[in-house]
């Protein structure tokens, strides 16, 4: 299980990389690069260090690409797009560095996480200044329903995490209550980016609302896949701190999965598991591996990419394309 | 110098309670509460039970009070100025959560603070939630001049608060660096309250800068008898834990001060004191004491107060008699 063959489900199995799939868009992409480092360098000591830090430190720019590929489907100002797609990076940063608190996180992208490298006190301020100064990029912009759409989500997102962290060690947790957490935490800002790109470009209120809906389905699938990744990836291969997920004590998908299959003296250490802040996750990382885990999960993360996929079939062929590709792209994750 | 004697200086001497000043806007402070009490109600479970546990632990209310006030003072949609002042509250809370977690506090209005009450976890996304919640507000509101206003000021209380972090423990610091600290991360949102109501009222712009300088300057001296009580003050009276700034490093305007007045041995072991995460904070107050601290610390406070007044002189006298009572009602504090 803890193998590193590649995950290749059916439909995944012709990945692009972004900067394939968005060629059109790349100047943007790049625009937003620039914007950001901006950002880290209007800052001075501690503040431009760990900015510079985080922003600098990649990711594969995402939610920047859904921002700027919506808004560039009909003519606009690029540049207010530009700005947004900068402003959902940092919010989408501000969230990492303060997840990696909660979740005492030691590695992200290959390194020590903000409250390893410059203490947990940095990393609540730092994730507090990339909040506000993404909302004061995206109030410059001057477009309301952007605005109230992008400060809606990132307050569901902290309801989702909230929530989460509240119901944590709960070995009877629900598959409801899971993906409740997960859509606010993780699917509604990858929403939002479609959903605000679309706004921007002023494109239809039903292209806007497939916009949502394919960021959404899409957002819950990479969710997944992240989830299942933390449970039987390999570290140097993800490039952060995994079984975060076990040792807090948040159930996820593949692990619901697996109580569901388990019975008896299985069940109950498994069970036992669940609830300890210790737990033996190889042991859980073998039980998963006996019952196909991997598999039944990537079924439920490739049934959210149909659903994404289908809420496109608006937009002509070359546009459903491309989102197919991105999404291809987003699961797209070795093991 | 930590007796009970009240903190009376000349132009403090007839202070009022903020009900008896603010009367007119009484109705929709009583709003503003409604809104605060309406937030904590759509969380569910711990989300629920920690910001209602926040926002319902009283506090002056002096932002929303001066985003009410100046919106009364021409005719305007007041229900815009009470979401904008609910929504100040809401982000005035989110700075104490977070700032309780980097001071290690643990008494705050003479309860637990929420790091002890709930965990540090909880308070990290609970200051999120608090923050995107404001932003949410206000960007419903849709004047983009206030949303932009409240995202910068934001941007600069992180800021401030960064560079606070950063020069922790430096007991060289210059008196111009913590006024830079403290404008920032004080009297910025003071400033930005009073201004944001001018705007929604429809002020002139030299009106709206009136009370912004006011508040600029009120929130600076605001924050010197802050940092005075954090010294001498006694725990049950302020309920919040002090000696935070001396304990966490932090150089405020009576310890430098009182460094300017001390030679020899005494000067020696005051900066060792300033280096040490467990400073002997009883031997600090007793030299402050000596040194009339509290008194040098007032002149400070005062000619920021006299600067705050100054500023406002454009308006009629009623007015004028209103600011000046409510900066009285702020610095009025019992040691």
């Amino acid at each position: 299980m803890s193998s590193s063959k590649a995950f290749k489900p059916k439909i995944l199995s012709d990945a692009l990389s972004l900067k394939e799939i968005v060629r059109t868009i790349l100047p943007y992409l790049s625009q937003v690069e620039e914007r950001l480092s901006a950002v880290s360098d209007e800052g001075e000591g501690i503040l431009k260090e760990s900015s510079h830090y985080v922003l600098s430190g990649g990711g594969k720019r995402l939610r920047a690409a859904l921002v700027l590929y919506a808004a560039s489907l009909k003519p606009c100002d690029m540049s207010k797009a530009v700005e947004v797609a900068a402003a959902v990076e940092l919010i989408h940063s501000a969230t990492l560095v303060h997840d990696d608190i909660i979740d005492h996180a030691v590695l992200r992208r290959l390194m020590p996480t903000v409250n390893v490298q410059f203490g947990s006190e940095v990393a609540v301020l730092l994730g507090d200044f990339l909040y506000a100064k993404a909302f004061e990029m995206i109030a410059a912009v001057g477009n309301s329903q952007v605005t109230e759409l992008m400060a809606l989500t990132t307050r569901r997102m902290c309801e989702g995490e909230i929530d989460q962290l509240k119901h944590r060690f709960r070995a009877d947790l629900a598959l409801e209550e899971y993906l409740s957490f997960i859509e606010r935490k993780t699917a509604a800002l990858i929403s939002a980016c479609g959903e605000s790109g679309a706004v921007l470009a002023g494109l239809s209120a039903q292209e806007q609302k497939a916009f949502s809906v394919y960021g959404l389905s899409m957002g819950i699938s990479f969710q997944i896949v992240d989830d299942l990744l933390d449970l039987i990836g390999m570290e140097k291969k993800i490039g952060k701190t995994l079984h975060t997920d076990l040792s807090n004590g948040k159930l996820t998908l593949p692990l619901i999965l697996l109580r569901t299959v388990l019975v008896g003296e299985e069940k109950n250490k498994f069970i036992e598991s669940l609830k300890s802040p210790n737990p033996d996750w190889q042991g859980v990382v073998n039980l998963a591996d006996r019952h196909s885990i991997r598999e039944k999960t990537e079924v439920f993360a490739n049934d959210y990419l149909t659903g994404a996929l289908a809420a496109v079939q608006i937009f002509p062929q070359d546009v459903q394309n491309t989102l197919e590709a991105i999404s291809k792209f987003v699961l797209k994750r070795d093991y």
